[in-house]
């Protein structure tokens, strides 16, 4: 489908860092910087914006942190048309720590919280406003929102200055009609403003959501190199161009990309569908119960992890 | 979605044989055969029936052939509630090889065709039901025919007696709009007939397109355990029970074989999204190059592998 205004941001290292607290080489971060600018993507998301004070780089890489040296070292001082993007969430980044976007080359931020703190959220995301920056609102986990706490937070938004808001499946619970559902309920709430989708992928519906957010009039798209992200991951970003048609994309560097340094990459850290990761999805819940699985590389009996976190008991 | 009138039909057997050529155990098999039993779902499909003739037992396992005494040893004499299916390929079996229904414990034959041979898949489907078995036509590959064509292979179908046709999307080529227009093509064309859906996973939406054809008022499912099947694989069973809500479905069976089955199986034989699939579903091609790369264990250069598929010249 070609429809000039969609716009797709790349997210793999950022939501990819979630799996191995951002230990990306610069080389590597560099390449995919390089393959994305020549497929036409319109935006790298290369990590979050946070503090030192509540992170350590001990224990964290670079794209934890995304200050200018770090984001130099990668970007350099060239002229380019993929713009950059790094998500702050709320009480994880003081705003002392963000600098104007004069003295950036950061050109979005995209505040990530939950419809409880929505208030915050948008206080945070007027400050990125104030500072300069293309700023979005990602709201998280909507999946187990009851309508009316959803309603009243689309309510704020409405009110905010806010431009984009993500409908965010973080759970990778969705599906088609919920996708759709909830794209009207998010445009009839928030006249004047764009909406984004950012899909998990627990039931290998990452993509199809995607598309069906695109057939209801969702603009902004987020995808990742071949999937990768946390958990189950996210929309592959190789399908997603080659879907869109859209003359401005080139799906070959993207393969290149592929190729060199995420399929080597999927060896070392594990990403992707797996039993753990659906049956979060399917129950509708956090994937941490999953990861914890996952990370242990030892099968706990599935049909009992299904009932437990069913029932309510989960592992953890 | 809750709908009575939905089939599950598992094909793990067969199409996951056209990997490995049907080498699996009785023990497999059976256990197979009893995890399905036990979830609840209304058809297994065990394999291909095949004439000794065209195809030697010692290529092919015995789930190529699905001979009564094969059959036995897995299903015994017992009472089931499940039904077996088989499918059968135009030129690939001799009226005089199928037994009549009465003295075999298949209850469907599917019977494969391209739209240019209708006329032989419609022969044989009526000698099929002539024997008193259940019969579908599955017409493949469809995302390849001329419109035009299609109209006419619909036309003769519609004629013919068979009262359930299925939809296959062979290459994994489809996206949810084509889904539904050829749902609603396939309807108006076949007044008082059921239709079938049968999706392969090349671009991850194998599910997705199943949950779309059961929007569209589809009600026989393809699916696989773990979406094992030939290349990329097909729908996976464990995704499509949850999804469907029926109670006469327990997804907990499924559970218990997939992890002492099918991920042991998937270290051995290989199926599943990778990106020579990905590249022959975007480009609407058969995936025989696909596999002959997954094969070999070595990957080519996959942006040459994408231009060569697309301007023509595949690597075979």
């Amino acid at each position: 489908m070609f429809r000039p205004q969609i716009t797709v941001l790349d997210c793999t290292v950022r939501d990819g860092g979630l799996i191995n607290k951002w230990q990306f080489s610069n080389d590597f971060v560099r390449k995919i910087f390089d393959a994305l600018s020549k497929a036409g993507v319109d935006y790298m998301e290369i990590g979050y914006k946070s503090s030192e004070k509540y992170f350590s780089r001990q224990d964290n890489g670079a794209w934890k942190f995304c200050t200018e040296d770090d984001l130099k070292r990668i970007v350099g001082d060239e002229d380019r048309k993929i713009k950059l993007s790094a998500m702050a969430d709320i009480g994880r980044v003081d705003f002392q720590d963000i600098p104007n976007k004069k003295d950036s080359v950061l050109d979005m931020l995209r505040v990530a919280c939950y419809a409880h703190e929505v208030d915050k959220g948008i206080d945070l995301a007027h400050h990125c406003m104030e500072k300069g920056y293309e700023v979005t609102i990602n709201l998280m986990a909507v999946s187990k929102v009851l309508e009316k706490d959803l309603d009243e937070a689309l309510e704020d938004l409405a009110k905010s200055h806010v431009p984009i808001i993500y409908l965010v499946d973080s759970f990778g619970a969705m599906y088609s009609e919920q996708i759709h559902f909830l794209a009207k309920k998010y445009f009839a709430a928030l006249p004047g403003k764009q909406l984004g989708m950012h899909a998990h992928n627990n039931q290998q519906l990452a993509f199809a959501n995607t598309i069906e957010a695109i057939i209801a009039g969702i603009n902004y798209l987020d995808a990742t190199l071949y999937g990768m992200g946390r958990g189950a991951g996210n929309c592959p970003i190789e399908l997603l161009l080659n879907f869109l048609k859209n003359p401005k994309f080139d799906i070959r560097p993207v393969l290149e990309i592929i190729q060199e340094s995420l399929i080597p990459m999927k060896k070392e850290v594990e990403w992707g569908y797996h039993i753990p990761y659906m049956i979060t999805g399917v129950l509708n819940e956090h994937p941490r119960s999953g990861m914890k699985i996952m990370d242990s590389k030892r099968l706990p009996d599935l049909r009992q992890f299904y009932e437990d976190l069913r029932d309510g008991t989960p592992l953890e």
